[in-house]
């Protein structure tokens, strides 16, 4: 692996292995110890889409591991506004950077950047393609509070049919053994050939509209923002939206270690009142975010994590 | 002390230790010694309202100590468009921060924040509310040029209706037993429960509309802008403005040690020509805004800068 | 030398001194090795104009050298807007930084700061004034391939009219001793006034509007871009823009060590079939330009780099 465009470029065994330093990487993420390992190395953030917590927590976990960061900026105003080409855009980071974060609105950016360059590249969102790093940040956050990626019950609620992050987990679980809940209205339903694919890989998958009725034997929760814009009917959205939203009373017959997440920003999927329930573990998952991506920065740019560390 | 929002979350003693510990910072501050005590923090910049000197202060104030900052960046391109809640926003940044500043236009948005999170905030402007770091500079930079914060006559001039800058620095002088004039038009003067309870506490106040009458026996001019769209008719303002506007020749009956300030930008309330008088010394107040701020970095980030300097 | 605003700022042996350090930040600036020679060390980044490419190299030459950036940020909501001046701005500036880069829409703006101040300013483009460090980088990408500045055949090619970094050049190279030649649609030539000058100072010019006629003979093409705006009829830009198009197979004619550079960003001057030949050298050049500001932000913070390197 010298960059990190989708979660296939990636084996099990590579994502045990990142996992495993993103552990290692908690108290310096907190503040609690500073081994400033990337200290010289230079990162690029080239979001050419908006962007704060993917592109916050890159910079948290460059800085936290003493490293810095360039940041592109506002589109609008760059050399990306005079004509220049995404290739020469990435010719001048080759240069200026050892490794480099990118966000763009065109599926197959990431891969044709990595492509142009020699420095390594992160994928962070392609249009609808892939987002590999908010993969590794909800594995890991699985992983933390359950112990294990195998042999779970996750059900995956919301918009599953545009969004690119519960495509990429779906993908990701299966290929660790868990069995799969689709909890979506009709209309948003996951694409077909991702759950094809998934069964014919043995994945044990069930699809639903029922929001609630198998909440006692789920494990995981996974909840997305439905977005009022995929709806021809504002009528039609209300109806779905105020199905789709998770309250604290709603959690009475969940297992005791069922965790909720979410990749934020949330707007009224999950109510305020379950954020104070032990379930609740989308914040703490944001901040996973940060060790995912350091223990990624290291991996790309061959730092010897172990070696640093003692 | 473990977040600052307004002045009275300080006492007398912890302004001052404050005070002396901004005063061991000014050479790191001015670059003839590095002393990198805050290597490995994280300061998380959110400026909902765009600033550039108390920002970029805070920035340099972190960078002199070795520290990092995350900029949350244009606050109209950030998930807060998406509908986050600013409670979530402070969330994600208890994960990726050791530490926020906070600028937002909703008075209480800062104490809100700091109840939201476990890591310190700092206020750096809440609407009509408090800006508690602009005083502390204000009296380090009082204390710097008179050797102390008692006995002063100090007058205030300008927009005291509406600057907050004024308004906590007056508090703040009359804790110290400061003696205060109130200079401005009527329509800008000092909101009256303001001055009831500065004279109820004690403190000896004028006020008049008498720009200069009083200059002999002052040890502080403090300058703020008035706003043209404070004034209902154009005509009024032009009247006012031309009025409260310092100029060179205006000094030659100050005091030698008389000091004058302004918490920055100015437009036309101090001319050009006082700029190289002995007087001036808003430039240099900005530049101590840079040492209060380390202080206060450090103050809530407990590291003990005797040790570590020492 | 304190400041750089323009390259007569610099004699002869001044720059040959400063591409000398250059060389020697190209391990540092690679990534290879790490020297923190500028750590503690504050830039303030000031572009009053956009820029991508200037800003984000200033900003990783620091970087690399352990040193930090505080960037203005984007001015349509700074306190310029307030009615601040540049001389304000430029005061705090003074005390937040210990050096500082402005690029200013306003011919002078650059030597108006550096007066302003006590801190080093370098001029990164002010207007149709000028743009040193292009220069330093422009000189150090020709020395760097062919060993030497002096007795070179340099071919200017595009808007020379309007373009300060080809006015820069041409004065820098006629330093050391190069001939040139000026290519241009004559609606662009080079100005009188300058072209007059070089010869005055005993320079060999030719001018012409044939692109290719003398390729045999080059040492150096230095391609720009034309800018569309520049035309008052769309077709006059479309004859001219098509035929100061270089392509791969214009090149066969050419000395194998010809170089071909260009100040970036391109749009259509250079066919992509050029990037592959040995004589593109405009991407390298891009990255030279972190290491010619590297060097230069040695020698006005007076770092004394052999000393810190060895």
């Amino acid at each position: 692996m010298t960059s990190l465009i989708t979660m296939d470029d990636l084996t099990n065994e590579e994502i045990i292995s990142i996992l495993d330093i993103a552990e290692q990487m908690l108290p310096i993420a907190r503040g609690e110890a500073y081994t400033p390992i990337l200290s010289g190395k230079v990162l690029a953030n080239l979001f050419f889409e908006p962007s704060t917590r993917t592109r916050m927590s890159f910079e948290a976990a460059m800085k936290r591991l003493g490293g810095s960061v360039l940041n592109l900026g506002d589109v609008s105003t760059s050399s990306v506004v005079k004509g220049e080409t995404l290739f020469d855009t990435m010719q001048m980071m080759d240069g200026y950077a050892d490794i480099a974060v990118i966000r763009h609105p065109r599926q197959g950016a990431a891969k044709y950047s990595s492509d142009a360059v020699e420095i390594p590249v992160i994928n962070a969102g392609d249009g609808a393609g892939h987002h590999p790093t908010q993969t590794l940040l909800d594995l890991f956050t699985i992983r933390k509070c359950h112990g294990t990626l195998e042999g779970l019950q996750v059900a995956l609620v919301g918009d599953l049919r545009y969004g690119r992050t519960v495509h990429s987990l779906s993908g990701a679980l299966a290929r660790f053994g868990s069995s799969l809940t689709f909890i979506s209205p009709s209309s948003l339903s996951m694409p077909r050939e991702i759950v094809q694919d998934l069964r014919n890989s043995g994945v044990d998958i069930v699809e639903t509209e029922d929001f609630l009725g198998s909440i006692e034997s789920l494990d995981v929760i996974y909840m997305t923002r439905i977005q009022k814009e995929r709806f021809p009917d504002e009528e039609e959205y209300r109806k779905v939206a105020g199905v789709f939203c998770l309250t604290a009373k709603d959690l009475v017959n969940a297992k005791k270690n069922m965790i909720i997440m979410h990749p934020l920003p949330r707007v009224n999927e999950i109510a305020p009142d379950v954020d104070s329930t032990p379930h609740a573990k989308y914040f703490e998952q944001a901040f996973y975010g940060v060790v995912a991506r350091m223990a990624l920065l290291c991996r790309l740019l061959e730092v010897d994590v172990q070696e640093a560390i003692e």
